[in-house]
């Protein structure tokens, strides 16, 4: 069945059910020309925005629809989480050539209700329209975050710790799997990582509520350009211990196994999706055992120093300029 | 110059002035995960996104980047306008394909910018990225409003007058005009009004601040299809006077001296980006006084009725049912 056989108000209709999750403060969802919410009125507002395009940011032939669904979601949940923030409202656009099977879409968003159940975000509405060519999805979120609890890129200071809320690397080792058509089979966790990050929301609520962190920021563009984009706002530089990295063993294999420069995977390719921000060093046990104690994780990898650049003490000792450009979209 | 010439980052560098227009409220813009800022905390929240792609909704060979950059954001302000709200904060999703000169983004932005200005919205940040083909543009507009002011679909009454702000058909008959390659010496009103229509903004707010309309919809889709919404969400049936519809002399010229269907263009397609609402009859003359004091317009185009569907009185007085349907981007 392809959408002409329903129309978009079929589409609208079909698609509504299970994306109202919680209905508190939802004053109207799906169905008119806003959703219209209210927030609680001491909190501040976030607003984040992201399009996916196909053939730029994933491929039909390689992601299931389910997936492409969450992650959509996923990669604004992580935004929100870079705030120290809650999600709470979401509206979805999509551009959908006539070619793509109404089976595709319910795919879609069945994986993007399940993302946004398990972060109680709710859906609400948003704009369908035909596209020429290829599948675009456009996801706004609106989160809320107590002013003083906020964390931005410009926080960090001078001697500051630099730490990780996860491992770094599997999600581009994944993708570097399927772009060269390697065999998949055992690095099935590879291809998850890309295919279906887990935003970190829970942690980003920990390390905003114990204010001991001074900045945040969550691991799209790779470490070495998010990092960078901490110390250009914060005007800083900074300085990674490679020995203190943290990635996973499917992924020490798959560097040792292809060869693959694990540098390069770790540090320069993104979408791993966890967050990266400074701590003051007095703090960081008492903020490693908070996220600890929630099954979060914390991994020191550095500190802030007054010297501009990104540098990398290498595992033998020696120290490398880095250079902090992770992806760009352009160049 | 191209994008890649100066990359995602100097891109938005380049965009980012003016972008603040109004800056009491706002804690972050564009340059973080997120972009924040606080609302009046008695207020409820307005949420609407729309994605405009190329091919689809526009031609790059026949809408200025300028005016495209106006029409995205005004599409927008348009659906806030039909709740009765106040626009607030946008964030913009752009995808731009390789071959776009810098020139074009730049023309985007510009208009943007200028719609921004007129309706003191702030442009807090987004996405930009690249796409394989198309020039994709998404905005999610925020807005706000006291929560009894804001008019949904949902709220019209049998017996109540359905009125207009303002004359339909003209857009239409520009975009029949452009499809079919006609002279455009003449015409050029119809064309400004397809490609650069003006939101009804401070006619919603005029509208809901005096509480004597119970219903408010922009004509995105047509006459036909929007009165469609308002009759399924309010559980109603319409009857609608042709003799009232307002239309341009212009249109009025161009249907006859093309032999164009004057009801189908101004009916039947949309892009009006007027409001059509209903209003008590017993309060028509005031909503009419209040909206004409502030050079708004109020034209009564017929009035709800119990039976379900849609009717027009013909000129000649005969009652014709009416298809509801209007622009699907499906079918």
């Amino acid at each position: 069945m392809k959408l002409k056989d329903i129309g978009e108000f079929g589409f609208i209709k079909r698609i509504e059910r299970g994306c109202l999750i919680r209905d508190g403060k939802v004053i109207r969802g799906i169905g008119d020309d806003c959703s219209v919410f209210k927030t609680s009125g001491e909190m501040a507002i976030l607003l984040t925005t992201d399009m996916l395009v196909e053939k730029i940011h994933f491929l039909l032939s390689a992601i299931s629809p389910y997936e492409l669904g969450r992650k959509s979601l996923a990669v604004n949940l992580s935004d929100i989480a870079a705030m120290g923030g809650t999600p709470r409202e979401a509206v979805i656009s999509i551009a959908i050539p006539d070619k793509i099977d109404l089976a595709v879409l319910d795919g879609v968003y069945d994986g993007m209700k399940s993302m946004a159940k398990e972060f109680e975000v709710n859906l609400l509405g948003g704009d369908t329209t035909s596209s020429p060519e290829h599948v675009v999805i456009n996801i706004a979120l609106v989160g809320e975050a107590l002013e003083d609890e906020i964390l931005y890129r410009s926080g960090a200071g001078e001697g500051e710790l630099i730490f990780l809320t996860g491992p770094v690397g599997s999600s581009a080792a994944g993708l570097d799997l399927i772009l060269k058509g390697r065999e998949m089979e055992g690095w099935e966790d590879l291809i998850e990582a890309h295919h279906n990050p887990y935003p970190h929301v829970k942690a980003g609520r920990i390390i905003a509520g114990i204010k001991a962190a001074n900045s945040l920021i969550d691991v799209s563009d790779g470490v070495a350009a998010d990092l960078g984009h901490i110390c250009a706002e914060s005007r800083l530089g900074a300085i990674l211990e490679e020995r203190m990295i943290p990635t996973t063993e499917k992924f020490r294999d798959y560097c040792r196994k292809f060869h693959e420069d694990s540098n390069h995977l770790s540090l320069h390719v993104g979408e791993d999706y966890v967050l990266l921000g400074t701590v003051f060093p007095g703090s960081a046990n008492d903020l490693r055992a908070a996220l600890e104690s929630e099954g979060c994780e914390f991994h020191q990898i550095g500190h802030m120093v007054a010297e501009p650049g990104l540098k990398l003490r290498t595992r033998e000792n020696s120290l490398e300029s880095m250079a902090t450009s992770g992806w760009d979209h352009f160049k």
